[in-house]
């Protein structure tokens, strides 16, 4: 099978390709790349119509522009909330659940010790698969299963992106050490209400916060200085509680 | 000197306390703890008028929260969209200027392998001294010196928290590897302006994005399901570039 | 019994001074102005020690902020909303209930051909007859009734401001012309689904949007350009709905 | 030359259809209704395959969504602060300049006692001639002239819409009364910088605010209850001054 890779980055003023293999030429709408010049790992390349490109070695960042999409990808601004309000940190061993397309799972384990990710849905399994091997890590493990069959114990941080978080409290709340963050993400106020009204009946849980958070892109240069017209309204509902005994 | 510390985390329905030693009593207004209750690390301790508390070690997210505060701190969700959207990991070598408070030195610190941070005035580059002392970490280095000075190479983000980012361009882009970023982060569409107008005429740095975010809590009970009605109207603009060639 | 009454403005550079009565003098931190200068209606007048003012008739804008505060005030934001998107005009019957201080039914009344605002507790409608005195005005009805007991028929705009706007909803229905808007102004969201599960039970209602809305003041000077840090995280869930037959 | 009309609206479920005129069959893709029951003012009338519509006499918020659009359109949010932010009201003599398509005109004429609007383009001014016979009013004034030539005087608010609202300060002032309003509505932040410099420049003058607002629609029924994902992320600034003396 495959790898699913992206192996350079061609920048020409405001516009960004993303070249996938350097064993092949390149075709873009200014003519081609040559293999060979793809090899560079910095520097000016040409097309054979003349058209230059700045050509660089894409990082994490530019992974994840070109993650496999299956489910609805959880924005970066999100993850950053996630991440930093739970004290994600190199020695943190974090568990999500589901998996998804990956996104949450690659790029927090980017920055802690080991992630462990669940998913039942086999479709999506293997979608993170494939990401997985274009982000080229190994702390990630992917699990086919159930969260109900969670094995791990003394984890820093849980993150549930599912529709019922609730039927999970109490794997949990055994998996977490003391002190550990459950984060849900939902979309609807009623989920969130309901995630909250169940997990209060666990005495050794703490209900935190909940937020949500706006991202908003500028247009400054020469004749604007304006925010986008365009802007997403809505992703989830962040709640964060605290295993306390 | 003393050293500045927070050794334990009491929580106590929605109000949590924070104990710098356990080599003394913690007073509350509902009595005290001793000492030797201190010393455990997780479960029940009571007061001597019979209060109960969950007790805790403290973790990087409480340690954040009684950062010593000099300049204005900036906030997680900030944080958490510099780290996120320049793709910062556990091999990312870090460069701020300038360190104010040292809260976005030491969260990414936790995350990527190296942080250089630089701050020219005293007091700041002390009182960043002193809270790396709370965090305990290693792989932050502090430098009271003008960002002009920087010996840094190969850099993978530099995130300039300065009035006049403008005046270190050269010295930002020598020091980044080419696909680094260079992030600036101002609070005046102004500064943005002349910020990005500056760094047009440098032919190997190219804009990517000016973002602003907000973040709003929300409270979740019986009662209430609502967002708080405090809200933080405005932080910063966050401008991301990257070094091309 | 004292009319409440409000009749000049002073302004002074970034100062705003409200100056209730012309009949006594008007004290300030700067000084005192004279009665006599007071019955001026424009220019400027000064305080014995000195300090220039200039010297306004008050109009309703200026009223609204010198409105006696009982229960929360309505924002203007929510307001415009609120006449704006119904389409309220000079020719049109509104209904509100609740009162509450009357905020809402003034601005209203200020430009549509009648307003009648119903409020069962006495001291909010009390509230409510000291304002009306304050704007002047004779188009808005005030009752200290249920709107249990609503009268009107054929009415334009409903808006109902009180926590369970589903006990009215046949009264609204049956007050309301065919075309006419049922609005509601909530502050949970669990308030705004009771409200709309409710609603659907009526076929003659269509539920047509919910909305909220946020303002953001901005700092724009010699030295700043950016927004105010203080920002009002939620004022409340405006619901509108429409009977179509 | 044809009038531009909406006679009737229909409503159907989540589908509205706006029918331009009685004097015809109106065609669906549901079948067609014939124009003799086009001729009811409320009820329910048939298609004819069957389907059953709420007919209606549309109202101005109907003609609002109607509105022919040439330039972009102002929004309601930014229409109902404007309105209420300057006290609008019944009495208020309003003059706005460019013209547009006429959307703001046409809702500010809607609630006071005289609109005049300025607009140089010929091809605007045509356009808000048709819309103004769709609104069927008139106290709104069309000029199709550069505002330099505005003859109004002791006017309550000046709104200009406008790129360079800075050439006609000393104008709108002389026109405005004492106590009231000047705003602008601009979309970038320089301009709002530019503006509010020029106006300083003006003893007579003074700056009240500059704000910017939000709008989010939410989906509120049995499956969900969170915001839309579509928003928009910008209108423009509204930037008040006052005449003071």
């Amino acid at each position: 099978m495959k790898k699913y890779k992206l192996e350079r980055i061609l920048y020409s003023e405001n516009r960004i390709f993303y070249v996938p293999s350097i064993e092949k030429d390149f075709h873009t709408q200014y003519g081609f790349v040559k293999k060979n010049d793809l090899k560079k790992k910095s520097g000016i390349v040409k097309t054979n119509l003349g058209k230059k490109f700045f050509i660089m070695i894409p990082n994490y960042r530019d992974f994840f522009d070109k993650l496999l999409r299956g489910p609805q990808i959880i924005t970066l601004k999100d993850i950053g909330l996630i991440a930093f309000e739970t004290g994600i940190n190199k020695e943190s061993i974090v568990v999500d659940a589901g998996t998804g397309s990956g996104a949450l799972a690659l790029m927090l384990s980017l920055i802690s010790k080991r992630v462990i990710s669940y998913e039942i849905r086999k479709e999506f399994y293997n979608l993170a698969l494939k990401n997985r091997e274009l982000f080229g890590i190994k702390n990630l493990i992917l699990k086919n299963k159930d969260l109900k069959h969670i094995s791990e114990r003394n984890v820093d941080v849980i993150v549930l992106d599912m529709p019922q978080p609730w039927d999970y409290i109490t794997e949990c709340v055994n998996a977490l050490k003391v002190g550990g963050y459950l984060v849900t993400y939902l979309p609807n106020v009623s989920q969130v209400m309901k995630n909250i009204e169940e997990q209060t009946t666990f005495k050794n849980l703490i209900h935190i916060k909940t937020i949500e958070s706006f991202y908003r892109e500028w247009l400054i240069n020469e004749k604007q200085s304006r925010p986008k017209t365009e802007m997403l309204g809505h992703t989830g509902f962040i709640t964060i509680s605290r295993r306390i005994i």
